[in-house]
């Protein structure tokens, strides 16, 4: 596993992505790994833990998601500030293009990644602060129609130094592993400071 | 309109929410209006702009939506930090349980909203950043297996001072009209500075 990973308990998973951050989407099939960035994914479920991400028809990443069955893994990784150039090679590189795009942003990027435990090739990227691996939930009418992909959460990791006792805690750590929002093109936000409002204890 | 408010273009609209805000959704239905807190909201297409949004069975909001038949109108508002207290209320209290929740928030927490032009009754709340008016785009079983709903969204606007020039401009602003990004709870983050790198150009 990458330096920091420890295990996020299924009923905690969802708060990885309370808050919004652009993520990385993995794939691999038949000898292949890929990697993406992606801006639109979102928690759908507590538990077991489930979450939407759009995934466009030009990109390899979904083809070999798709390569893989009906029920493919896929990984989805949240990059930190100090990954936001790798994240913009990734995400506007295509290996449809650029077949060697992997290797090259090995290279170029500093890009590293590690198999997730039990599934090689599935890559998990260094230097990210949380870690999931998904498996489709298969949708073909929407992921034809509108390019939706939903996914359950099999297994989470997150960086102990900015998440712990079930929580973001981005504020007391190094401001370089604050997670990266997607503005337009290039352009980013990092993840700010804490607002805490009373909690009135119940749910709307 | 809210004060401050301008029109976002069509094709500039899904990046209100690039970046993973929390929302507000509103709704309108027989004389009643509602409106609830929403971490899981996300883009889901550039033109037309669409959305999805994750809707509990037990909200009142959800209610009055599907009681506007299969292609209900609602609002996605997204609120800032001066409305922490605002946004935990709303997301805390439910008009299933206290029927006059919005009359109640008028005077406890400062709620304010006016009607969508030519829409009595459904809400654009008051001190937000941006504003978008849905239209259902009907998942019948989606809607019901996942509480995923997708929407077409029909017109939106931002606030001036920190949406301009087709982009957010948080980091020229007052820092109370950045958006709140859900942690847990009554627990925000403020979105933060802004991290730039190089575009290289393509879409992976």
């Amino acid at each position: 596993m990458p330096a920091h990973a420890r295990a996020v308990p299924a009923d905690r998973i969802h708060r990885l992505l309370n808050h919004g951050p652009t993520v990385l989407v993995g794939a691999h099939h038949g000898g292949q790994t890929n990697a993406m960035a992606a801006a639109w994914a979102c928690a759908l479920d507590f538990t077991p833990p489930k979450l939407t991400v759009v995934l466009d028809k030009a990109t390899c990443t979904r083809a070999l998601i798709e390569a893989e069955g009906g029920q493919g893994r896929f990984t989805v990784a949240l990059p930190c500030v100090a990954q936001a150039a790798l994240v913009t090679a990734l995400g506007t590189t295509s290996a449809v293009e650029v077949p060697d795009k992997m290797e090259r942003l090995q290279s170029e990027a500093g890009l590293r990644w590690q198999s997730v435990p039990g599934h090689a090739g599935l890559p998990l990227i260094e230097g990210c602060v949380a870690w999931l691996v998904c498996r489709v939930l298969p949708q073909p009418a929407l992921q034809q129609a509108h390019d939706l992909f939903l996914a359950e959460v099999e297994q989470a990791w997150a960086d102990e130094r900015v998440f712990h006792g079930g929580r973001w805690h981005f504020e007391t750590a190094d401001p370089a592993l604050r997670t990266l929002h997607h503005v337009a093109g290039g352009h980013y936000y990092a993840i700010g400071e804490p607002v805490v409002s009373p909690d009135r204890g119940t749910r709307a």
